[in-house]
């Protein structure tokens, strides 16, 4: 695989040395942290004990072994003194990486008499009277919960709610930064099902949104089915839906540079899970017609449907696959136009591509190791993206959920549809003016900040033209008491300033 | 009542006026505001239109009839159009009072790839491998969860999750002014007590304390007891400790004031609900003997159990009443050195309090109404205390809540005991030195920024000495690899910088 032995900033480690530079010279630290094959990242002094210089020198490292082994390097040098060493990654874990904010102080006594008792109680009075000014006079208008029992994390697995928390505010930073919304992680120690749907229920109120993450297949379709049908706020299940609209907004550029139309070609998906079934539906949505789904034991066909496969897998089953082929992945990829992986790691040799159709289009996006060998796919493939930031054209959910929630929120949607999810998708991919777009370039990056906006605008605009979404009247979040509300002309201009 | 018609910064109103000042000067606008009986708060002029000023006239007004009164008075001045009308206290609450704010943004790929994929992963494995570590690397270590199903808002009652957002949001926004501490509503649509168990205990793996707040007697007693003992973070339900702290603080000063000892005094409770039993256990725990509840059919007492008392009602009789005194509240006063009423509002006349023992305490803690009107019991009691701001002595849980919190999540205590309240209620009292005391300030002010501090530094000192509060070992919360912190100095000095 192309990263091994990579340095990496998740890697990156401090060593907080004392030196005697009559003994070894400073640079000569530095060389020999750099001979090991770590990146400097740069050096301080820091202070001074008796003859000595403290100093932290910085490094990226390639992984834990590498980094112990510049410890025993630093060790081994004449008059150095190894103090202690740091990792950058857990330092800014320490105490978490989120924190609840007051949007403006409390000064005075009449600050204090608005913001708690006993001003607030008007305002509580006017939400009893009209719960859905809620969207207008409370949190709820701008927050989303991300709510995960911790049983598909990342590429670990079942590690639970605590071990959960780090991603879940990993992904709270992200909703701030790229889309200005205020997530809040729900970690949750049940694994049951209808617990789940209980909680996230029972906690909605003051919710404008659910943001399911890392719940393990089934149960997760299971649960965002339930919570769509039974709340009233946008429910969305990012490992399937965004990881989706990604994929279809980088399948799009893909296919605008092959010269190919979705409705045309065939498509692979190599695992059926949470994203896999996710990703059919929308390319479904998005005009696709040839799709053939891959598990564990071949292909999906509606000629081979079993008692024991659960609801979601026969709906695929009878609803993909309009050839009735059967067999292994491999021998799907014979003559496929886009092969889309959402499997597991090296489950292909880039030579088996080498059956696909002219201009072929692959998607390697299992993580942290694709599919196949990305590098080497290129060899057999025009198009090749994976879900790593260390190759060109990764495919990143934080293209979607922030902007995709942000227009949401403002819409005051009330449902995701599956043509909000295209229409997010489309604006991602029109990020990138036609041309421009390159073989190694489908996708924008994760820090272009145009996408969140465009994707918001997007959402915001199909909230407002598509007849079947409904939205909570605006009318009722007025701030003013619902009779003068009648009396007099609104509020906007005040609340400007 | 002494507060009849005084306007309030609660009831503050912006009018947005377009003035002719050829026909109405603007001097004269504010007087006719002024002849209504509000409180010119300033004007702004803001603008103007052809040949007239637009100005917005703030103002302090009792209520809404008085609000809408000033409309009326403004609309009938010759040259005066209103243009629209603001109040202030739900202006300040469009969108809500709090976010969620990242404490670092993500500045390029070096940060994404330590916040999120594929560094985050390590900070999960360490919590996967040893959970505890939640306390030193998640937002666990400052979190607390402000948790009611709006059963018991304020004086309002049963008004639900949804209209309680406000009070918890305001909550939050206390916790993290005065005590630095990352609180979160968790507003739940049940008032089921076992679900609202259920839910406490699944979603606190992200919290390192939990608030509960307004949630109605006898319920909140049940959830409380059982999240003590089922969760290892620690439970407080504010509504009875933190009202019993601070009047025990008061109490304790009144007492030096007056020159008597809890021991010897006789103790009227009027209110045996959540802050009423709170009070009497905490005026136990610090000495008090002699203390008769009343619930409306009169004193508790243990010749009066009857078979339909809940458990806590019948401890209460059991555990007070020395003297088995029976009958009304009004036969109770005769001789009590001090009443605390915790129930509704105007229950006594002041005349009632003449039969209490000479120099005699009063706190009238009903809200908004207290029991007995403040400024006449002044002529019976030497010392009165209410919960009004606008009276002298105000007992607020503000003046608890914030540092208690501060120090537990410092120390790391799972359990906060009475003892733990008796010493925060101790700095309280002691935050104000005794040469200092007098009957109309026997409580620091909401203000006070030395109380939440010397509560914190009180109760980390507390949990360091007190052998019987269990703390989370703190070096498990170590950022580093469970083998490299064994091979290295800690981390301490690197954390710092």
């Amino acid at each position: 695989m192309p990263t091994t032995n990579y340095t990496s900033p998740s890697y990156t480690a401090s060593y907080r040395i004392l030196l005697d530079e009559s003994a070894t010279t400073l640079s000569q630290v530095v060389n020999a942290i750099a001979d090991t094959g770590a990146s400097i990242k740069g050096m301080d002094v820091v202070g001074q004990e008796e003859e000595r210089i403290k100093v932290d020198v910085t490094a990226d490292t390639s992984d834990s072994e590498h980094r112990r082994k510049i410890s025993e390097v630093l060790a081994a040098l004449p008059g150095v003194e190894l103090r202690t060493v740091a990792d950058q990654t857990f330092l800014l874990h320490i105490d978490g990486k989120i924190e609840m904010r007051p949007k403006f102080p409390i000064r005075n006594r009449d600050d204090l008499s608005r913001v708690y008792t006993p001003g607030v109680a008007r305002v509580c009075q006017a939400l009893y009277d009209e719960p859905r000014k809620a969207y207008g006079l409370t949190m709820k208008s701008n927050s989303v919960a991300v709510l995960t029992d911790g049983t598909a994390v990342l590429g670990m697995g079942d590690i639970g709610p605590t071990a959960a928390l780090p991603v879940m505010e990993g992904k709270a930073v992200l909703f701030k930064q790229f889309g200005n919304v205020d997530a809040w992680p729900v970690v949750v120690d049940t694994k049951d099902t209808e617990e789940i749907i209980r909680i996230a229920k029972a906690i909605a109120p003051a919710y404008g949104g659910i943001n399911l993450e890392d719940i393990s297949a089934p149960r997760c379709f299971e649960i965002e089915r339930r919570l769509k049908a039974e709340l009233d706020i946008p429910v969305f299940h990012d490992d399937q839906h965004g990881t989706a609209v990604v994929c279809l907004a980088a399948l799009t550029n893909a296919l605008k540079l092959v010269d190919k139309k979705i409705e045309d070609v065939r498509i692979v998906v190599s695992g059926v899970g949470a994203a896999g079934s996710a990703i059919i539906k929308l390319l479904q949505a998005q005009g696709a017609r040839d799709i053939v789904g891959y598990g564990r034991t071949g292909a999906l066909t509606a000629d081979e449907i079993t008692p024991d496969m659960n609801a979601d897998r026969r709906w695929l089953a009878e609803n993909t696959n309009p050839r009735r082929v059967s067999g292994s992945l491999k021998d799907g990829l014979r003559d496929a136009d886009v092969f889309i992986g959402v499997s597991q790691g090296n489950i292909l040799e880039p030579e088996d591509l080498a059956v696909m159709a002219d201009r072929a289009i692959v998607f390697a996006m299992a993580n942290p190791t694709p599919e196949v060998d990305p590098v080497a796919a290129t060899r057999y493939a025009e198009i090749v993206a994976t879900g790593r930031s260390d190759f060109p054209n990764q495919i990143n959910n934080v293209l979607a959920f922030p902007g995709l929630f942000r227009g949401i929120l403002d819409a005051k949607v009330s449902e995701i549809t599956t043509e909000l999810l295209r229409v997010a998708a489309v604006a991602i991919a029109n990020a990138i003016p036609e041309d421009k777009l390159r073989p190694t370039y489908i996708i924008p990056g994760v820090f272009d900040q145009r996408v969140p906006r465009e994707v918001a605008n997007a959402v915001r605009e199909a909230a407002r033209t598509l007849p079947h979404i409904e939205t909570v009247d605006q009318e009722s979040a007025r701030p003013l008491d619902e009779d003068e509300a009648k009396q007099w002309p609104d509020l906007s201009e005040v609340d400007q300033h």
